[in-house]
């Protein structure tokens, strides 16, 4: 058997106004179910629902519930304080430890990511349990399809182990967010992967390469062990995790240790990071434009259009256009990845603070 | 004394989507009143409530009461079928004759303009009543501040009349909208002014124009002369009307006469032709955006932003946003003449057509 542990404790602000504040990325949706709603259900056949852990802040217990009401609630790990990757997947892996064993394999998966084909996807999660029991640590990997700088990537070696179409490969590297022409060279050289966040190993695996990489979120954690399922976990936890440094598991363990394996996964995976992506989800129409709602183009061409209202455009070009129940936002695409510059402006003016 | 008559009988297409087809620019409105009655309430004071004439179409009698629940109904004056502002004009000049004596003086004022400046435009319609009685016909006309090519202008040549401040020029020439170079050279002479629609004249001499170079109409206007405030009137317009050339009267009567006199008219006039034209109505703000509504605007500048909810943009320039109760519509300034173009293509579309 192996678990699931489901990260939800992203902003996802890139994703404003759809994501907000109140509301981050893994909650909201472009169809009928949320992010983290349809993440849960298409890991839930493989693992069971029992088996899935969802890792969040407390102020998101409420939205977790309310979005998957079938969700054991003791399956709900809370992170105190939001400090990256690393020390929310080590809580897990310790909680996993101590309620399932330490030989027990997780499955590490992003609440706000999209995988559109769902039955590769499962497939792969089986052939990434069985490579787990050689005590390896695996990444799913993503074949690239254009040089993207927003992710890290990861540079393959030789075949480690292959089964019917699955391979699994070496580690080299794992890299950076690349420049442009670092990525380009990357897509060229075709023995490079986008890290994908999704990640699996054994509990005891990953809390060793901790104990080798990261001993002061070890030791941490090796403070909360004892208290698990104790009147003070809470109080120590909260202690142990203002301490820590944020830090992802990205840089503190997986560029650092020599057990990593990546399983190429073409699976119409999108970390939907941006207003964007949905380039990568959705299918043009003739003229170019991505809508999702209600739209009438005149002379318009390779938009991005997200409306509630029906929205009319005269001679328009590569703008984004999104509107919510209380917000019109506009921008041209090329200023996707600076959104956070919105979030940082509407902080500023108290009349506009209602939209964060 | 003197009556107005206010022509009533617009589309504003090109102020789409604020107007629509159930609702024209006279009807909607920049602030708390509609243009209608901005302009009634304007000219109410110099003629009396009573004296105002109404020119609208059948479908647009219970706006224009809706609007001006005092204005007496049996000021409205019906145009059977739209043909431009000739036979409109006409018509009313003839009821002007037969009820009020055909030496009452009448001002012709668009139901769809902006003037700022109420003060001088009151004094300037008493000017212009004066000068009627000379048996010309007067045009105001706007001292012209950029080469706008969506007007005719008014070419004056030697001094007729000064009274006070107050200047009647006799008319050279009514020129058709020019092309960029032409308006740029109207601009430099200074004799030329913009042709703002408002005229006045006593009814007996439009009628004689009209005789003298639109026959055709005039015969129809003496058909429909002996019918007045009979049973029969309404038919025999109707027949008229079918018939008639739309014709405006700047075309059929004002290039024609040589009885014409234009005054400068510094009014703050704006015809808001189109969404360009808030930037002769409103101040711009430190960023260049003209802004009626709730705008954050981040690397935003000379934008025009009419909006319902707030609106958010980030590196925008030079756009046009539009947001009512059932769309949001986009366009670049450059494109603020081809609203029209919307228009087509929402009839062409069905469900689209509601927004028409």
């Amino acid at each position: 058997m192996a678990v699931a542990v489901i990260m939800a404790g992203g902003k996802g602000e890139r994703l404003w106004p759809l994501s907000r504040d109140r509301k981050p990325k893994q909650f909201v949706s472009f169809g009928e179910k949320s992010f983290f709603r349809t993440t849960v259900d298409r890991i839930k056949p493989v693992v069971g629902e029992e088996n899935i852990y969802v890792v969040t802040q407390e102020n998101r217990v409420k939205s977790v519930l309310k979005d998957v009401p079938s969700l054991p609630k003791k399956n709900i790990i809370i992170e105190p304080v939001a400090k990256n990757t690393a020390p929310a997947i080590g809580l897990a892996a310790l909680k996993v430890a101590i309620w399932q064993g330490p030989e027990e394999t997780m499955i590490v998966l992003p609440a706000d990511h999209v995988v559109r084909d769902e039955e590769t996807f499962k497939e792969l999660v089986h052939f990434t349990f069985r490579l787990a029991e050689d005590n390896c640590l695996i990444t799913l990997g993503i074949p690239p399809f254009y040089p993207h700088t927003g992710y890290g990537y990861i540079h393959y070696g030789e075949l480690y182990k292959k089964e019917g179409k699955w391979e699994a490969f070496r580690v080299l590297e794992f890299t950076e967010k690349p420049s442009q022409e670092v990525a380009e060279k990357y897509l060229r050289e075709g023995t490079y992967l986008w890290n994908s966040g999704m990640f699996a190993w054994k509990a005891r695996v990953i809390l060793e390469e901790m104990e080798k990489y990261m001993p002061d979120l070890y030791r941490g954690l090796m403070t909360i062990k004892s208290k698990v399922d104790t009147p003070e976990e809470k109080e120590v936890t909260n202690r142990v995790f203002q301490e820590l440094e944020s830090t992802s598991i990205d840089y503190g363990v997986m560029e650092k240790t020599d057990r990593s394996l990546v399983i190429p996964a073409d699976i119409g995976w999108s970390d939907v990071g941006s207003w964007l992506a949905l380039e990568e989800i959705f299918k043009k129409n003739q003229q170019g434009n991505i809508v999702l709602g209600k739209h009438l183009g005149i002379d318009t061409k390779n938009c991005i259009i997200w409306a509630k209202k029906p929205v009319v455009t005269l001679g328009i070009e590569d703008l984004v256009v999104v509107e919510t129940d209380d917000v019109i936002f506009l921008m041209p695409k090329t200023h996707h990845q600076e959104v956070r510059s919105v979030i940082e402006a509407l902080k500023r003016q108290k009349e506009f603070r209602e939209l964060l």
